[in-house]
């Protein structure tokens, strides 16, 4: 009984919001294309007794297959049917009723960007600099207060909004792309019109707008269209998991269904195990799932068929309009295993050679491998993801860098978290990451040496899988080493009008710094044209004395790396390694850009970590 | 050449030592049976020059398949076929050269014990009972110091021969069956003629002989067949990756490729993850299989076809020699896999329903997962070998007994741990144990804390799979915490003549250790007849508060355990279990006897564990 006086109580509220009746506040999505492989599209109509009228439609190649109501009166489902051939240009959608048109909407069907299905996502040639958009650069100071955003600009706070935006990245590109970028994955940019904490994104208002404090979702296309350009592809952050209480379904609820526990809030108890676990409590299971993560960020139901659309077509939608390289999909197994299935399948059937990253937390690389396609489930789940977050192998990467060597410790650790590579359907299609915006910075992690870093952007640089960088860590920035959301997402040094230090230009930075930004940038450079770590294959040999060595290989080509946490200088011997260096012509370290003789040892000055390239 | 140089001192050595030319000194197997699926057997025919003569046999059914030679001019290898129908008798094999017979065998074909190929394997009905077998009883004192062994015994030493014997563990049968024991794995009991450390038995000196000082293979068998009458299989520990360095072959090696390394010693790198690594060096890869334990194990290169057939044969002889209900190979990852997966396929086809198990030493699932019968591996190798140890179970259980609890710690992962499941092909078939005897006592690494050894005894007798437990902790006997071999496997108390203390008998046993006695007898005993344990499944619960909740349940039956190790007394609430809890007529707690009521909540006396039965 509770819940269903919530309901009416709900609805009476947004019935009494609506201003004149039968007309149509929205529908979404807004337009379509033509030509595409997803041609029959649910359309979410929203206003108020919608449901009262019928949809008609008169548009050569355009029908309407059916048309469902929802709980709420205020809802209309209408599927239309778009014909191979059909021309792209505008037609009204007539909301009829008594044989009077009460509404119409003008829906629009566009023509496609040149081989928009055949675009490349992100792949190993990549390196992918993550960005918090609210912290990055401020490029257009007229957005950061925004009349009627319930959370103003508030700089001195750091869970407050910045006044970071899409100007501010769209300004930065030069610098992104000289870094040897090639992707560029914001955190979300949709509109999270809540009342704190907002900057993070990910308790969306809007699935199909950008929040106004960063731009509109013309200034994020052309945003797009100019990374492209200089070589970059843009990454989306999707959130089908949860939204922000202050979304505008909050009001009036299309379904009793729509959300998980909508009437009595239960947090996620995050055991994620259970997903796997032949033997969990399936209410324990329940609860993993449909579970809240908090009271402010409302638990999506994708098992009702009419939201799974909605989120579907969403991010096809997304990724046409914006032009879209990848997704980055958060909170990965919380949302329901059957729909995760169904919307990777069909962006992918849409996208052949597109790309998407789920995230799952998890050190245990059968849990993480359970989701990327191609592996075969013991659970019957199929997977249709071609990448996942490699969080086992960040995991690892951390702790090894401040473990003292033994025969179990240290780099073997690395070694053998590798060699669970097995249990992956394309472990070379993984994304690996030294830390992203939910953790430390990882320069403060190793307390903050620098060569430990460096031996760290060597590994992300040169290992296999497609790695993945954040904003400013390039410059040395810094964090608490345990996690702080607000610190670790802080602003970027010349991002802000008046800033004393600036990472773009150089301008202020110490000389650390510039060191560590001209490291990466030589490392990435680098990796942009090199086959080797694109395409090559990977050996390793178990590690010894505190070196873990291993090459990456294509036919006559290979790249030796050696990683070397030792506090002196130290000699390894080369002989194990003659396969890859007998023949060879020459030898050069890719950071000094000298050549290297590769005699019977190769002595390594203390913590330094080297990067071989052989020919 | 150095190689070469080597063996051909071997062979002088061997040449001066055999005393008559073309003397037949050994046939292994020395006889074999009619009607076996395997009935083509090769021969290793041992004698001086033999390799000169040509076998001949002459007896229906009998053909001989083919001759090859050795390396050495020692050895013959002769394929025999037994046909279908052949009947049991003795024929000589005859020896010729130059028309004359210079050396006859007499060759015994048996007939099987009746359902020999049906017999039944070691199963989840069953709790396996560790035994060392020089340390548990010392029933026959006459074959202590047997002349011409190596090393005599010494019970002051605990790295010395104490003593123990078959006919000792033949004495306390009645005990062993009445604490609830169904299988016993001796460690090995074949010859170990070495100069020091000999007890343990991983070293043997003759694959087809029971060491003297544990008495004969006729003791042997007739152990196994009195350990039947009570109910009590025998599984056999067999070492298919190395022998000792005084194994008679050791002097005049059959063949260059006999054992890995044979010209200079080499240790493994115990990099188990090579094995499935898919970026491993070979060289590493190669270390590891076919590097030594020890310089006193010679490693066995099993990819000489005839040293493979001759392991093959050995553990097949010894099934059916004895009656075996299982084997327990040891190092099992270090033999080369091609050989494993032939292996235990060829027994598995032989005997359909009889179990082997493996030991991986790993924590990692994945690892362990590859070898169990019914994996599919990426690596390509198909197992055969039904049960592997379950190492990560038993490292996760040791280590969460210490752990405080909290949301991450604790119960909650060996609850994760379980969830691995789903990478094993089939997980009821695992070998669970709390400790063994390369491990520190349990009770000792819980710093005897009888709560929690309790607990852990409750999750054996609980737990999916195949329970193994360890001689001696019934009555609480301790090691160090730290591993320390010899003292882990001491002396059984009461298993020597003038003991003060005698666990079989419960003379002089403190009221702890028999507290401790009756505890585990009690759970056994139930265990033994209780169906839902055999053959249940298993659902389990997130923990929470520091209890750990499971059901075994089969049709109506349901079997509740509630691991707990909260320091007070602690209420459990009993609603999420109501969908095993309702309807049942009768709870009865497994270890007091007494019936329990429950209500909404379970009422639990600090760190006490309860197992109770619903029907």
């Amino acid at each position: 009984m509770k819940k269903i006086i919530v309901f009416l109580a709900l609805w009476t509220i947004s019935a009494a919001s609506i201003a004149e009746p039968y007309s149509v506040q929205r529908v979404e999505p807004a337009n379509w294309w033509v030509g595409m492989k997803y041609h029959q599209v649910e359309l979410l109509v929203y206003g108020d007794n919608i449901s009262a009228t019928t949809p008609a439609i008169d548009y050569p190649g355009v029908a309407i297959l059916h048309v469902k109501n929802a709980d709420s009166p205020n809802y209309l489902f209408v599927t239309i049917d778009i014909a191979e051939n059909t021309k792209p240009g505008t037609f009204p959608i007539n909301f009829v009723l008594d044989g009077t048109v009460q509404s119409r909407f003008d829906y629009q069907l566009l023509a496609r960007e040149k081989n928009s299905a055949q675009r490349q996502g992100f792949s190993p040639k990549d390196a992918i600099y993550l960005i918090t958009p609210d912290r990055f650069a401020n490029g257009d100071s007229k957005n950061d207060a925004v009349p009627g955003m319930l959370e103003q600009p508030n700089r001195a706070y750091k869970g407050g909004r910045h006044g970071g935006d899409i100007a501010g990245m769209e300004q930065q590109l030069n610098y992104i792309a000289a870094m040897g970028f090639t992707q560029i994955w914001p955190n979300p940019l949709t509109e999270n019109n809540m009342e704190k904490y907002s900057y993070h994104g990910y308790a969306a208002t809007d699935l199909y707008k950008i929040d106004a404090r960063y731009g509109t979702n013309e200034d994020f296309k052309r945003f797009v269209q100019k990374a492209h350009k200089k070589g970059i592809g843009v990454i989306q952050d999707v959130v089908l998991n949860h939204i922000g209480s202050n979304h505008w379904w909050m009001k009036d609820l299309p379904a009793k269904d729509w959300l998980n526990f909508p009437a009595e809030y239960k947090e996620t108890n995050h055991r994620r195990t259970t997903v796997q676990d032949p033997y969990a409590a399936p209410a324990d299971k329940e609860l993993f799932v449909s579970g809240w993560f908090v009271p402010t960020m409302p638990d999506l139901n994708q098992r009702n068929p009419h939201l799974a659309n909605y989120l579907i077509q969403n991010s096809l939608w997304w990724v046409e309009f914006a032009g879209l390289s990848g997704i980055r999909e958060d909170t990965y197994g919380y949302a329901d295993q059957a729909f995760l299935s169904r919307w990777a399948k069909t962006i992918m059937d849409e996208y052949p050679n597109f790309n998407i990253v789920g995230e799952e937390w998890s050190a245990n690389p059968a849990v993480v491998a359970h989701w990327q396609r191609g592996k075969v489930n013991a659970s019957g789940h199929v997977p249709y993801m071609p990448s996942v977050m490699d969080f086992p192998n960040h995991e690892t990467l951390r702790e090894v860098l401040l473990e003292k060597e033994a025969w179990d410790k240290g780099w073997v650790r690395l070694y053998e978290m590798l060699a669970n590579d097995f249990v992956y359907a394309d472990p070379f299609n993984l994304v690996i990451f030294p830390e992203n915006h939910d953790t430390s910075r990882l320069y403060s992690y190793v307390n903050e040496d620098v060569d430990l870093f460096k031996t760290a952007m060597v590994y992300m640089a040169t290992m296999r899988g497609i790695p993945q960088f954040y904003y400013g860590s390039e410059v040395l920035m810094t964090s608490p080493r345990e996690r702080d959301d607000g610190a670790v997402r802080a602003d970027m040094p010349g991002g802000w009008k008046g800033d004393t230090k600036n990472a773009f230009t150089g301008k202020g930075l110490s000389a650390k710094e510039l060191d560590m930004q001209h490291y990466l940038k030589t490392l990435l450079t680098w990796r942009k044209t090199s086959a080797v770590i694109h395409k090559g294959k990977l050996q390793h040999f178990s590690p010894a004395n505190g070196f873990y060595v291993y090459f990456r290989y294509l036919d006559d080509r290979a790249v030796m790396v050696v990683l070397n946490k030792n506090e002196q200088e130290g000699s390894l011997d080369l002989n194990p390694y003659q396969h890859f260096l007998a023949g060879k012509k020459t030898a050069r370290n890719v950071i000094t850009g000298k050549q290297v003789t590769l005699g019977s040892a190769l002595v390594l000055p203390a913590k330094t970590s080297v990067v071989i390239e052989l020919q």
